[in-house]
């Protein structure tokens, strides 16, 4: 067994769920990549009280978060990436093999993930809670939650880290779907955060020639 | 203008497409990072008849898809950090700040896009559409459709590339969720993929684990 408590790898997890969630907790996927790779981890458990300021280590109030040295970061893919660079028996180190590996990490959260979590929550994560009318959360109640999650994380920060990055280039994208659809109304910092993604030259660039190719064809099968 | 027909990078993009999700399609996403990193790009525009073998680049029949040199991945995420690792205006060298912003890439994608894009897709990309009865497709639809795709790709291989990697880590939890749903019922091969990674002794000491984690403490506050 890899657990170790004074390994340098940390890991959250939560101390306790109901039946429904059980063998579906994210924090799995990190402990799999750890036995994988043999590497030794220490475990931190977290309760339904979330320890101080643990929402500066995880915006989001989920787990799993991983620690190690400096290096402190949430999201399960993430951390499967950094893992992947301390093992080759989780990440190839042939360019082309290590990229197709993390397009398919991408694919399961982004391709895959969405289209079956919220029926795995109707039916496991929430079948057990006593919900106020209405009896489950609505997905618009789902994004203002995590919307005002990634709204006090932000603050009045211009980009969500101290330089612009590709997390910046993604989050804006996500967002501006949000925004199409009103729901980053009561959001002043995420609709300045969008404004200022989209007025960076690079964008415009980029969404003119987007659009060029829509103007220059014309619809062959799609639907007008 | 970074587009240049003669440029080693290739972007897919789609030629032609209705109002509603201009603007939101996801090729979007690289075309803002290569104008922000100044790379030359060539664009291959293809329409709602994908050139035959597509579905070998794109399993879920969609943009963007990259190619450079050997490297052919899809993944708007995946080629963001593709990017990255060319440019630093994109992605930052040092360590802790690599793997924040990675962390954010996974975050919009994971943690955020989910909750949003049914909205936005409801609303912009659908909203013009001519589909049959029930007028939207379910969530249960779309999933059924997403699990047939991925098990197309897969066929009879062990994993989704020649050797287990982090994405297998990450697509066999995704489809454990699934599984409990009963929504891989259709799918022998995505079933037995899931078993054959629950079969490692790697997955079994981190399910094992977590397990023991909740059969050791009682709820506090969390609801039983």
């Amino acid at each position: 067994m890899a657990i170790n408590p004074n390994a340098s790898i940390e890991v959250t997890a939560f101390r306790w769920v109901p039946e429904g969630p059980r063998g579906l907790v994210k924090d799995l996927r990190v402990r799999w990549a750890l036995e994988e790779a043999g590497l030794d981890y220490r475990v931190r458990l977290i309760g339904a009280e979330r320890p101080a300021g643990y929402e500066m280590e995880q915006p989001f109030n989920q787990v799993p978060c991983l620690r190690d040295g400096g290096v402190q970061i949430f999201e399960s893919g993430a951390i499967l990436q950094y893992l992947g660079e301390r093992s080759e028996a989780l990440l190839p180190r042939e360019q082309e093999a290590r990229y197709r590996a993390i397009q398919w990490t991408y694919a399961a959260v982004n391709s895959v993930e969405p289209f079956v979590q919220f029926r795995a929550l109707l039916n496991s994560f929430w079948a057990e809670r006593d919900w106020a009318t209405p009896a489950k959360p609505t997905f618009d109640e789902l994004a203002q939650l995590r919307l005002g999650q990634l709204s006090k994380r932000l603050g009045d920060k211009p980009w969500l880290e101290d330089r612009f990055t590709i997390g910046d280039i993604m989050m804006v994208t996500v967002l501006r779907l949000a925004k199409r659809s009103g729901q980053l109304d009561a959001f002043d910092n995420l609709t300045s955060y969008v404004k200022r993604g989209e007025e960076r030259p690079a964008f415009r660039r980029a969404l003119a020639d987007q659009f060029a190719a829509y103007d220059q064809n014309e619809p062959q099968g799609e639907a007008a």
